[in-house]
């Protein structure tokens, strides 16, 4: 997956994020190529804000959107592309949590 | 850090999360014992849900909160350990957004 090696630089709050945690199967059995298009075509999702995505064991990704309504048309283009059938391949768990963020700071 | 290896296990939603993203600086300089401690002090906070955290060049910890009060809680009791000096001098960019959870799924 390619990566953002600095926090999104996102607009004032609110907006929403996407939190997805998860632990992967063993071996690549082609995640890595799908990981790449979804997070492709999360970017060029209209109201599409910013990503971070780490893994070291656990893998953590945050996607930021200007709505719910930007998420959802994601998530069904999403869906289209990764049957349920494949995340239980390539995932051990996972957990997705959509939130409204409503604060933020730092530099 | 003391590292979950699995998604947390958080109740139903609403609840609130944290994201705190960033990029440490080269060094440990003091950083380890106290990212540490800080993380104890969250466990022991009475509203304290669970906390996802994988560094790899970039870090993201989320840590899962009852309410904003507990988080409010939280925030002054780390604020007490954390002088700003001392984000400056581990962190080369850092944010925190604080989110109310709407929705989550998985396994």
């Amino acid at each position: 997956m390619s990566r953002d090696l600095r926090p999104a630089d996102t607009p004032e709050p609110p907006y929403y994020a996407v939190i997805f945690t998860s632990l992967r199967t063993a071996g690549d059995d082609g995640y890595g190529e799908t990981a790449q298009r979804m997070l492709e075509a999360a970017r060029r999702q209209p109201g599409f804000l910013g990503v971070e995505s780490v893994r070291d064991g656990l893998g953590i990704t945050v996607s930021y959107w200007q709505s719910l309504e930007a998420i959802a048309a994601w998530k069904a283009d999403a869906e289209h592309r990764l049957a349920q059938r494949e995340a239980r391949r390539w995932y051990a768990a996972f957990r997705v949590r959509v939130c409204r963020v409503e604060r933020a700071s730092g530099f």
